[in-house]
């Protein structure tokens, strides 16, 4: 190394798997490192549903990106929203608080990954919230608790209807989260406030999953679906299959079933788990290249992860499509450490020549407290083993040796007791926004029968 | 008892030390209690520091109050704000989302606590919010962490000056709560922070303790008051006694010293720890009964803790003024346990003759990890062993066992550790607050330099 050259700066945009593991692998590298995240933190997003669910607290799966890489001195991190990459003068643009600035690279490593869908229907999107960030989980924390408590007041009041559609919760989207959220729910209602009302009986609570495809978990094997189509069911969810979601409202929601015809469920809280759409940064990169995106907008990259037609830029994870690989969260953290090991290569370590490889060890998602699924290869695990593996991999994915002892006895409280921990609702969500929004999503004639008015009647 | 008469109500006022413990005094006896909340939540004020500073989460020091009671059959838990007590009717109205609801009782006991007060100053409240709810703690947590992330910013650009008033905090009020929060933002830069950032030294951080009193912790000992201050003065915080807050701005603060000079301090976090008020509800009852309420608002009560002229009503805790006993949990605790009694004697229980006298178990705060000061009887205890004795008191308090685990982990990794677990800010907060809020916050001239503008210039 000569210390008088400059250091070659990577710039990594992304604080996700993507971008926290491409760091790290280059933390040996004689590199000028600039890690640009949206947020402060970065997001284990697989946990998202236990903090919408009241289990977990942000902070254990949201740890400060700065924390997790403070004694890693050749990267810096930054905090700002990337709006443009230009390939030919190799900048990237990050936007902070309206301030724009500009970094240079050498190398880049673009981990935006993706963020939630609506297909096309993005004013579904106040009425069935995403599941793609620590604000959309307190969102849905502040809605599922609030549900419940505003339940509690119709039915001292009488008004069962209104009770009816207020504990009546739909999951759009039948995939890991999707089935991970309705089983949390069922839970939450059956067991953990079972003792908390006194008017309504929350083992009451309606639990829809619904999906467009014809089976749960379209990514597993048919033998693991319909298990667990079975142990939803057990457990009180309601499962749609084939039901594509038309219209969304403040105060349900309507689907048209594989025959066409038309249903309508009245329920007040509703989760959109259906969908992701890449980072448009690939779109950004796609229109230098003259490259199309694809349907969830990824952009297609080589068998090196890089950009065609330039090798100093790399995508990895959700924004990139290569070989029909999944966006999860090991995908993105094995191909960003291949982009690591090409970027150390050409600062004249070992040549890497071989294309990236994915080795898939494997997928689950986790049914209810004690069960999961789990397929290996061709090896198939269910019930509580597969739940004893969920646990196990998730701990020690979950990054930093801090959270991880608190999560575990969040776990504890939650699995093996009944309590959730976390299932405070701020002031904020009571007085502002439960008061000025959640009564408009009230049904009218429930709004009314309440005494309450909805902003659209006089 | 007849089991064919209708049970006596209880309505009681809060859901804090005062309310929640009434209930639970209660639960062997034949009544029919109403809690009404303004939260859901019982919340352990005396920590809310450490969620302002990222060391516990929200659910650790605000268990759900329903989950808390679930087991007690003869509570209702109602989520509402009380807005009247009709002392002749004996009603309260309590208003839940614009829709007012009347509880009628035979007996009240009105718990509801002290506001934070700014002295008429309310304007000061935008600027230096106070500490007294978990929206105020998460406000002060969004603030605290984004100064840093934006001292971060403009040191990069080279305005160190606007970095240094980025990074300049002051609290007000030289209380148990400011010491211990000054002395969490000194562990906070000085030592969790330290390796976080590239272009600001956080334990270069400037930390203000101000008080208008000449004394810091006025209620201890003198010899602990000159202990604190020698161990605030080392662990970096300037301490300013006799020192009078006048003006509170976005930028900074101003306040007289002891010989009326006035002088300004550029910080742009400053947190109220100064002072509080008595729930609006005392002077409700005071105007009824004629009386008039103290200068903190309080009301005179009995020596039995009922209110002049009707024993059918208690109040305690911070709300009521009686032989100069100070606003701390124990006290509600003890006064409710009380007012229970008198109520269990009114069924036909042991009769309860002897007026309410207080138990002082002593009083104590902790200056940083591993040092604290306690106060019981004529035993002063300071450093570890008083820090020891925090650690345990706290941890036999924080209602439920199953907060205490996780809490103690938390607090051996903040403690033991350097971590802080609960770091998260929301997009919301990095997005819409730092974004429209706090670049407003920032001193002008530093503010232009930085590229941001500020809504009052063109």
């Amino acid at each position: 190394m000569n210390p008088t050259a400059r250091r070659p700066r990577v710039v990594i945009i992304g604080s996700g798997f993507g971008g926290l593991f491409a760091a790290r692998a280059l933390a040996k590298a004689d590199v000028d490192i600039r890690l640009i995240g949206r947020t402060t933190t970065h997001l284990f997003q697989p946990l998202l549903y236990q903090v919408a669910t009241g289990i977990l607290s942000p902070g254990e799966i949201a740890p400060a990106t700065r924390e997790v890489l403070a004694h890693q001195d050749n990267v810096q991190v930054e905090l700002g929203d990337v709006t443009n990459i230009d390939v030919e003068a190799k900048t990237v643009t990050a936007t902070t608080l309206d301030m724009p600035r500009t970094f240079s690279y050498d190398h880049l490593i673009v981990a935006a990954g993706a963020n939630q869908s609506w297909f096309g229907n993005d004013q579904f999107a106040d009425f069935a919230p995403g599941m793609k960030s620590i604000d959309d989980a307190l969102e849905l924390r502040g809605r599922i608790f609030g549900a419940f408590e505003l339940a509690e007041l119709a039915a001292a009041d009488g008004r069962h209807d209104a009770a009816e559609a207020l504990t009546t919760f739909v999951v759009v989207g039948a995939g890991p989260t999707g089935v991970e959220m309705a089983g949390q729910l069922a839970e939450l209602s059956r067991r953990t406030l079972k003792h908390d009302f006194r008017h309504i009986d929350p083992r009451r609570a309606k639990i829809y999953l619904l999906d467009a495809a014809p089976a749960i978990l379209g990514s597993f094997d048919e033998s693991l679906q319909v298990k667990t189509r079975a142990a939803m069911e057990k457990l009180g969810v309601t499962v749609r299959l084939g039901a594509k979601v038309v219209d969304v409202d403040a105060r349900g929601l309507e689907y048209q079933d594989a025959d066409s015809e038309t249903h309508r469920i009245e329920a007040l809280t509703k989760v959109w788990a259906a969908g992701v759409a890449a980072s448009p940064l690939a779109r950004v990169l796609a229109d230098q290249v003259g490259l199309e995106v694809d349907r969830a907008g990824r952009i297609p990259v080589n068998a090196d992860l890089t950009l065609p037609g330039h090798d100093d830029i790399f995508v990895v994870g959700d924004m990139a499509s290569l070989d029909g690989l999944p966006g999860v969260a090991q995908v993105a953290i094995q191909q960003s450490r291949y982009a690591a090991s090409k970027i150390k290569a050409s600062l004249g370590g070992k040549p890497v020549t071989e294309p990236f490889a994915y080795f898939d060890k494997g997928n689950m998602a986790t049914i209810s407290r004690f069960r999961a699924i789990a397929e290996i290869g061709k090896v198939k695990v269910t019930g509580f083993p597969a739940w004893g593996l969920w646990l196990g991999v998730h701990l020690v994915y979950i990054i930093g040796f801090k959270s991880r002892i608190t999560t575990l006895l969040h776990w504890m409280v939650s699995f093996l007791g009944r309590g959730r921990a976390e299932r405070n609702i701020t002031e904020q969500q009571i007085f502002g926004r439960l008061a000025m929004h959640r009564v408009n999503d009230l049904p009218q004639r429930a709004a009314r029968n309440l005494g309450w008015h909805r902003d659209d009647e006089t």
